[in-house]
């Protein structure tokens, strides 16, 4: 830490999934920075070589507010975060933990809702809550509940958030940031009829994961935090067509109504990958199955960053969300 | 839930490790029951056969106050708990997640003091931290900072906390409760020259695994937790020696003063285990190594629940801790 930062702070916007998040997690990673025999520590889980599999390891807190909002509620988001991170990395979900730090005096019915959700949501999914921890915090030390997930699953080969290739063609399971869309409402008593997206992937992903090149859902951040990274990683220049934005008309209203950058808005349940231009056909044929919103968004080309190709046919860069994110999303 | 508990609220006995605790943990745990191909659920971690290997998880919430204490702070507490749930399994710990919610307006010296000490830790101890995740919340919404690690290792063969066997001895690795006394003298400023025992214990475990029929650190609830636990699921009458408990003077005293239960009180890096009588000596002389307060506290014969045999001779159920709990130990 340089002299000048010694009064330095936390700051609200460095959770918000941009670019201040990257810099206080840059913080904390440039300490911990022991890999031992593990992999892809940058990626949305890290590996583990197990006998002829890659076992995948992952977690995630959740700090939702409100705690229910149309499409789910902080339980239900907890699950479906995790499977999906794991999801992203080609690992098939075995089990997850569950870690619930609740609030002295927090309703027990609203508890045990969260907690029904929880267990529709993992039997769903076929994806077992096998471990947790629960503690209580003194009123007014923590709001309502806090929960962590984290989930283990193996692999037989990882999907990296850094393997697009040049020519590559990008994909979109669905329509996004209808997870933040809900939330605000949610806040603001706004009327929309747009839930949260939240949903688990894995049986997307299992479907389609031989073809996909590189894969992560636009949780946190959103679309472009998302895309900027796996561009950087990949070492390719990602360009979108406007025409085919992957917003709804109610989306791009909210955002511009609130001032706020539609590409920071959040989903829980979809995925943006890259595949071989050959394959993107056979490849959407498949995930219209899960939802008829998928479609290609863009390419890959030789360069860098991620690009926006408007509809008037000149190009502009898109950079990663700073500032006003909305905060307490997942 | 029944029609009268409608209105039941959460309350901070139930996240102090006794008897309150077990009912909010049953509450959830009667919701979410699957289980998949897991085992162990009840355990310090749930195990998956990988191959020729069990894979052994865990997971621990923390919320300690204060942050920074005599002996340790919340990142060191936070990497031996769950390297520590995992040795208890008989489990080589693999790797640790890291989930930190941290209050807007957090120091971030202190931040990077933590950050420091979990590098240290997980450095000295050998286990890597291989993924997490950052969150902030609003100022006021949480105090200071929340750390949530879970853990992955490998098992050739699992220790179960309910293997203990009747004729077995019961061993303590070393005295017992100073944790909760640094703690307790950190927030009344109450002298002492105990620390916290936070330490990690896979290194102990290797050594001396292949004798332990059973084993469990002594966190949250102490002890009497600990042993009623054990005793339960092994269907066996644990009875210890008054004069041989594994307390300091200061520890007993420190508990008198406050009105405390000392077998209440929580160790950081302590186990307790159960050996066949004959193995005792050589068990000790290895744990003695580590810590030479290692010790035989007692025995496991017919019967059921845990017993004091007082210094008179006398006989006395110990009960699961009740009622006045120190919150915030861990």
């Amino acid at each position: 830490m340089k002299k000048d930062e010694k009064n330095e702070v936390v700051e609200l916007e460095q959770g918000g999934g941009g670019q201040k998040s990257a810099e206080l997690i840059g913080a904390i990673r440039g300490i911990i920075s022991d890999k031992g025999k593990w992999k892809n520590q940058m990626d949305d889980g890290a590996t583990l070589k197990v006998g002829n599999q890659h076992l995948v390891f992952t977690t995630d807190a959740y700090i939702v507010d409100p705690l229910f909002f149309p499409g789910g509620d902080i339980g239900k988001i907890a699950v479906c975060g995790t499977i999906n991170d794991l999801a992203m990395m080609g690992a098939v979900p075995q089990g997850l933990s569950l870690s619930m730090v609740i609030e002295e005096g927090f309703p027990k019915k609203d508890l045990l809702q969260i907690s029904s959700s929880i267990q529709k949501m993992s039997h769903e999914a076929g994806v077992p809550i096998v471990t947790g921890d629960t503690k209580v915090m003194p009123k007014g030390k923590i709001d309502k509940i806090e929960i962590t997930t984290a989930g283990v699953g193996l692999a037989k080969k990882i999907i990296s958030n850094g393997g697009i290739k040049i020519g590559d063609v990008i994909i979109s399971s669905g329509d996004l940031g209808e997870h933040t869309v809900a939330l605000l409402s949610s806040r603001f008593n706004y009327k929309t009829n747009l839930k949260s997206d939240s949903k688990t992937l894995h049986r997307e992903i299992k479907e389609v994961g031989n073809f996909l090149h590189s894969a992560k859902d636009p949780t946190r951040g959103g679309l472009s935090a998302n895309l900027i990274e796996m561009a950087e990683k990949s070492k390719v220049k990602i360009v979108l067509e406007e025409e085919l934005l992957p917003y709804k008309k109610e989306t791009f209203a909210l955002a511009n109504l609130l001032g706020l950058d539609v590409f920071s808005f959040a989903s829980e349940g979809r995925f943006v990958g890259a595949v071989a231009e050959k394959d993107a056909q056979k490849v959407l044929k498949i995930l219209k199955k899960f939802n008829k919103e998928a479609k290609i968004i863009g390419w890959a080309e030789r360069g860098s960053g991620l690009h926006l190709k408007t509809e008037l046919g000149s190009l502009r860069r898109i950079e990663m969300p700073r500032g006003k994110l909305v905060p307490r999303i997942c």
